[in-house]
């Protein structure tokens, strides 16, 4: 039997606005990474989206942020790492607050934006992170960007740790992302989208562009659910993922 | 052997700026209602103040309040009761995340400035900011202002309920606190103060200026920190519940 | 020749959220109240409407509200009436400046939201709002909800007042809207939209559910663009006033 | 005659919170630079300073910064140059707009914080904030870093340019601050910092710890508010400088 999880990004609107369609990506996913007040959410956005994702059987991890609305956490903050650890600990908490007023759990924690970047980049950062979590509660699990700095991080401070890859993002020779600003950095076919993840998960390994497979972990599979077309691509991923023979599943308990 | 709590708002900075001087406070009270970012405080005054509190063995309450730094929580917001619940779990949840980090805990919660006003004197909005607390953990106690509201209705939501009386206000005949408009509403002299507050203590009743004792629990009292004078005037009160005899003890586990 | 304004707020995201579908109503309003950047809006979202706006001929408003992203200015805030004058000045300096930046300029201020209702009750606010716009450029001229203490208050500070009614809402016998809470408070027949709308023009009245007629000026129709079948209603209404012989033009200079 | 400026950053306060003693530093300074609600201030404490500035004839100047109250401006945020531009404009306006309420007037332009430490190390950036300036009001001048590229971006936008140095930041040889991270970075002493001042100004060059003196426009000397003993050595500074013969007057028309 082979288990996969599929995640995203929810619980982003704020205040009077939304984004993305999340009762739809709640019916294709199976782990709701859930913003937490800094980058987007607010308590009301947040208890809404824990419900219906409890609701749909989704696991709910939450997803801290740089403190910039305005830059919906894409901005690197300078922060120092206490900083981060501290950033970490309040939203994780905030998020704990919210699930519990609403019967439903937390299960898992990932960074988000340039958070995650940065986490994805640099270990001391990564551990910052990780310490802000195992603060908080220390059986909490991470969910890390594969073979990065944010899954090497994280198990160097003792958490339980699951990696991630992304449907529609090209990999590098040495496992980063492809840049944006290249032309390759975007799978925008959905088949080729499809075969790129059933590649990886068959083989257990990144794919780069250019360069040999890079062995890692993949518990997750991270979709994006904010760009026109997103529902269906996420819906035909699913559906080739289950003929494939995999279950959806949280990768979380 | 006579046992009093005494109580003030702490670690209200935000960013760049402070506000009293927690440091000296510290010292003298042993229950610091921290404010916990959504009127003032960020996660590093948080963490910080929490830490401090810590090593005094003050004990550490969360102290929700309505989402307006530039207010300060003392405008009132018209939530609905919902909202409360979210907000109250949120910012709760948020201290809990922040203690946890700093190897300490909240022990209490308490309304902030504008949300403090409406749960003392609305029991819709106190059983809505009581279920806040309830939903993130049923056993944290809630310190509630003495003979209104805010007491009976966290009563009814089934919280364990500590009472504070205020040091340096005046209150009418129906239990109310004297509006600040009134010439009388404070008690500026600091003997005065002391007077006060003895004779609530010896009563166990709050002593209107204008009618007859109401009884009431008094397990803390109240002071402020962020006044000119008002570090000197909380060490003379602590001084004088000292040399009548009582114990100053947090009323929170 | 028969000239009105149809006017509608724009300019309504903020960082990464949008709202309504701002470039279908430029092409159908001839005036566009513009957030400001403390209800909505951002310098960016700003710049960008405004720029639009001004290729399309569309007359740019300031449209202050009050600072609560989270509320969207719906929420009163209980400001003094020096606070009024002042983040309503805020608010129009700021918006000049963005548009001067853009090689355009502010004609016309409407208040936005909470603040617009808080100022169509009360004439003092409504007053202390007219102050804003007159410090900042007493030829300015102040766009009002017809028949409301907006336009007295507007008119005893001197100010240029221009009057506006709602396609979409009933009107009470003392021209007052229809609380939103009754069920015939909103017009939702675009047929029946069309007639209110050229009935009020044709008498140069509000037209009460129940009373009589309340002459009154009427130089702009508000129409919303943030709802479902928006954009096609309010094409629908522009449509109808062309074809009864009205030229849809802005109200300001 | 000789005539010299001197500038402090002042209206930091946000809501409840205030930073330095603003009343006292403009019985000293002829130049406040008032923060525009982005990094600091909010429309009363514009307001309030702007009055008591006008009310001591000291030139008023716009200081836009990053808008990140928590961390006062301080923290490089990753802006486009388009960006600068808008959040530039949209801050002047805002302050031109509280300044005409209260019947005074912006009388030029300064960076804050970390916008400021951009703008004098990236000549691309100094010219989209001067871009920003001159799209406001292309005859408002600015205040730069003397000998940085703030003060060449600006020039190169056209802009009338004035030139500050700072009465207790030493410099290196290229011209730069030395930096906070090295002991030899701040002018403790006061009275080596009254013949630091004096110094540049006589000689009318910045003059290096290591290196030969760079020649340079002298307007203003930046000094500093918030720091304990601050208003003292500004007092010292100021009384040194009449005693050499010179008058402080605003730069500024």
């Amino acid at each position: 039997m082979r288990i996969i999880d599929l995640n995203a990004d929810l619980g982003e609107g704020f205040g009077p606005w939304t984004m993305g369609d999340d009762a739809a990506m709640l019916d294709i996913v199976s782990s709701a990474n859930i913003a937490c007040g800094f980058h987007a959410g607010d308590p009301e956005v947040m208890f809404a989206t824990m419900q219906t994702a409890s609701k749909k059987q989704v696991a709910i991890g939450a997803h801290p942020g740089f403190a910039d609305l305005a830059g919906f956490g894409r901005r690197r903050l300078p922060l120092t790492l206490a900083e981060v650890e501290r950033i970490t600990a309040y939203q994780i908490g905030a998020a704990m607050g919210v699930a519990q007023l609403g019967r439903t759990s937390i299960r898992y924690v990932k960074a988000h934006g340039a958070l995650s970047n940065w986490v994805s980049e640099d270990e001391s950062a990564a551990r910052a992170f990780a310490r802000g979590i195992k603060g908080v509660d220390p059986t909490l699990p991470c969910l890390a960007i594969a073979a990065t700095a944010s899954e090497t991080g994280a198990l160097a401070e003792g958490l339980a740790v699951f990696c991630e890859v992304f449907a529609d993002r090209t990999y590098q020779h040495d496992g980063t992302l492809t840049p944006r600003s290249r032309l390759d950095a975007m799978i925008h076919d959905p088949d080729a989208s499809v075969r790129h993840v059933l590649g990886m998960l068959e083989t257990g390994a990144l794919l780069p562009l250019d360069g040999k497979p890079i062995p890692t972990r993949i518990d997750s599979i991270c979709l994006h659910g904010d760009s026109a077309g997103a529902v269906e691509r996420a819906t035909r991923l699913r559906s080739a993922l289950e003929a494939a023979g995999y279950i959806i599943r949280p990768f979380a308990g």
